[in-house]
């Protein structure tokens, strides 16, 4: 089993055989999950700490979870009420933190990069939940590990990434890990939603949904970031929805035995309508919930042996 | 020991002699939280999740110890400051969150019936914190472990229930439970905070304190939910207190022995007079609280039993 | 090994034999935090309740991390948005809390003398994580151990404490543990700043920083508590650097192996340069952050131990 790395921060520095790792002990961890006692130790006599310096239910939840189910000692920091109103820095808020000997620190934060610069302050290992519009590693295993579960691989796969584009970390890290694992990407949506330089991602782009959808394997919908669009175009929902909303009509362009996936929250109505969103013959969204607790489990316990292994002096990459 | 539900979303599906298996598991309970060693395993390896879409310390708090101090891993959610706000469904939020595998699921909501509908939606066991004007109970089983303790027996006594009536899922699982008992349940309030239709509900009605409370056993203060009223009748602190706030003169009316309960939190001077929730001969509101926790941890016990029992496929009722 | 109370609310009742139990203990906590298994037993099946009447990262944190690690039931309650909105007095929710039988309950509050009041109205061990402009006494035994650590001793010392005394708790609790301890405290800052009454606390008190430097063993530098300056003097942050702000040419003036303090949150560029902040050769910032955890870990060992033999009926001052 191979897995060389003292923080996950990214997709971008993992290698294909790493990501598999994650995703077979993920599979495991699915597993347990689902039984009677869903308690293990392979975090036991740790400390994890959650700082969320933006807002998230569904993925502070998952670590929250994924951490007390595998014993470690879990302290949730709202960073919104925080030190940081009385006008303390990043850097001096992580270095207390580390004072105080986490062995495992989830962040999440606005600012693309912000992550990376922390782990650089801190001796634990460090799990990015989301920076800016950079990198979601977690996002992109979790969904990865429901592409593979239900398609049965996870190479060779025409998958289809719909939607805002431009303001969605998740669709970054994804892109990074469906091209490691010899995929076909193509995003589709209006080109005010496409990221600038987003010619150079080796992607194929469209702005149609029935062309973009043709003989699609995967139809992964993004959330509308309404919140994150500062006087720029925002869309009508109604148009929007009309023209970049999945429903039953566009969907029948994509293969017959085509995935429907979603990061979530959804907007119903919006960019997925519910029916499609809620059909579980071709919708795997709750599957990725479910296996976003797996990934995380599996995510943390491959860190935690990294940790272990280097505090007993072999040596890890950074 | 006969409890043969799923959830515990309300008072009004169960039979009495299941309220008197969760009574007496409750007292064992009760007996624990005095022990140095509060902390036992009849949860353990399960994962209990608090969702609370209205603030409350007191329930939230009581239903977080209890799971606990038995062993499970528990996770409180503020619903304020979460997906909620970026216009998910409750829906979406309960099967987002039954993807995560809890087992048992507490949930208090502003919407009458919001939590039977969630119920629906979920694998795990779902206990009702409060919804809407509905159903609170938790509440009514406390509420009636103390009186048992009290006065020895849970049945043909003289309950008055005082107050803010219109406003509160406490009235209305506490007659339910009342009722079942086979106890005299009067409701004792101005006009104004009365329910529609509680003409029906099989108790008598009395506007004037004095007369209301001669006799009585028990007199249950309820809280004054300002909160609550919008638009409609708001009295003055003053003149409420002077007609409807229990003082030593109208307790006076009561039995001698006739015990003071409030579910909390007090407008003391509003609804209740200081002197009288503080006399510990009278009042029993401490040990409503105390007996809170126990209540909520007999509740989550018999609901997991089921739960295993369900799951090794024996049937239970939903 | 001599720790003779019930409660920690102070400095003040202290012995200095007991002051010495404390940071004894609390060094053997300090080492264990290190190791890669942090998780102990001290506090096993037992109820640890935070109440923070006022936002603190640090302080939270450092107990709530404290009472997991040694196997306590912890719950953390935000008072912000609790029943204290609903009305409810600060003794009722002391009250309340307390017949839910935690074993240790941590309170902060903005009124000097909140956290003795509550203390007498509840059964468990009570620890005041800072009250009004009043104590502080975590954050001086916080403080104590690591001048200890540093220096070797913690007698003798010429110790400055500097900046904003008015409206400080860390100021006096930590006058209080020096001078127990046979130091020479002065204090450094600008007059509008230091409290009334401060010419009987038996300080030396200096308003020029060269000349309140000169020869210190220890600078201890506070933060300009801007949020509690009501209507009074706000220095200009530029100004107040110039003459009260710690950088290389001030310290230039205490001893060479004089070490450097802040009880955190930092205003860097405001009572402290980030350089000396930062110079690990001088600034103990990091190690008062670690002492934090392991002094909470060890007054809350010590509190349980007098809980066990209160409750096996040993005498116990209070």
């Amino acid at each position: 089993m191979t897995f060389r790395h003292k923080h996950l921060l990214g997709i971008e520095p993992l290698h294909p055989e790493e990501i598999g790792t994650v995703l077979d002990l993920a599979d495991r961890y699915a597993e347990m999950n689902r039984r009677e006692n869903k308690h293990g130790d392979a975090l036991a006599g740790m400390t994890q700490v959650n700082m969320f310096f933006e807002n998230s239910t569904r993925t502070q939840s998952s670590f929250e979870l994924a951490g007390k189910r595998l014993g470690a000692d879990v302290m949730s920091m709202s960073m919104q009420t925080s030190s940081v109103k009385k006008g303390e820095t990043l850097i001096d808020t992580a270095v207390t933190l580390n004072a105080m000997h986490p062995d495992l620190l989830v962040v999440r934060h606005p600012h693309s990069g912000a992550v990376d610069l922390l782990s650089e302050k801190v001796n634990c290992a460090v799990l990015n939940a989301g920076d800016g519009r950079h990198e979601h590693p977690t996002q992109a295993l979790l969904d990865a590990l429901t592409i593979r579960r239900a398609k049965g691989r996870l190479h060779r796969l025409n998958i289809a990434i719909c939607g805002d584009i431009a303001h969605s970390r998740v669709a970054r890290s994804n892109i990074l890990l469906l091209h490691k694992m010899e995929n076909r990407v193509r995003l589709v949506g209006p080109p005010t939603l496409m990221p600038a330089g987003v010619a150079d991602w080796g992607v194929e782009i469209y702005h149609d949904m029935r062309e973009g959808l043709a003989d699609c394997d995967v139809v992964m919908m993004l959330r509308l970031q309404r919140e994150r669009m500062d006087g720029g175009f925002i869309p009508s929902e109604r148009e929007y929805f009309h023209r970049f909303g999945l429903d039953a009509e566009k969907l029948g362009y994509a293969r017959p035995d085509a995935i429907v996936m979603h990061p979530g929250p959804m907007n119903r109505g919006v960019e997925i309508d519910g029916l499609i969103a809620d059909d579980l013959t071709r919708s795997v969204i709750r599957e990725q919930v479910e296996m976003g607790v797996a990934v995380r489990m599996a995510a943390m316990d491959l860190l935690a042996r990294n940790l272990r292994a280097g505090r007993a002096a072999a040596p890890v990459l950074a």
